[in-house]
């Protein structure tokens, strides 16, 4: 099993649409991945791990597939249209990254 | 529902022992954390978002907790001890931040 993480740095001052980003991109990026994403993850960061301090990221999300072919295979052909739909919720510029779990 | 991730971010040439940390670091932080900590998560990096480019972090981990304060009150005893247990599997040093789950 792998995980694509979508991580969303924090900023200060930079928004991020929480409603729409659980009631319509998500659905839309699972509705468009299908069948091989296993299972989808949304974090929202609180605090950095000092006292006081401000998270790393503002979001995290982590999408699961089986493998990474079976992740590039699904996601290919819906990559404009889901790249398209982030300036809707954010203009925030996320990090991302393929993990292979190792536990879960 | 909160996670607490601890982020390791990758470095060239920097080590880290997998074997030990699912074998030995996992296995004692969830025994020091109890019934407090209701699950944990561990992911290795393999690759970034763009063709060819490495992942930013070499290893991350999630900890599930039901609320921060019950985070905080399985951690605060133990904490010294987890955290001298870091070097025996890397020498990075980790980000770590509290996030609220949205969605899982």
């Amino acid at each position: 099993m792998i995980k694509v993480s979508v991580l969303y740095p924090h900023k200060e001052g930079a928004g991020f649409n929480m409603n729409y980003y659980l009631a319509s991109h998500i659905p839309m990026v699972r509705s468009k991945l299908g069948a091989a994403c296993k299972g989808a993850a949304v974090e929202q960061g609180v605090a950095g791990g000092a006292p006081g301090t401000q998270p790393a990221y503002a979001v995290m999300c982590h999408l699961s597939f089986d493998t990474v072919e079976a992740f590039q295979a699904a996601f290919a052909p819906h990559a404009a249209t889901i790249m398209a739909d982030i300036p809707n919720y954010t203009a925030i510029q996320p990090v991302i990254q393929i993990s292979e779990v190792k536990l879960s």
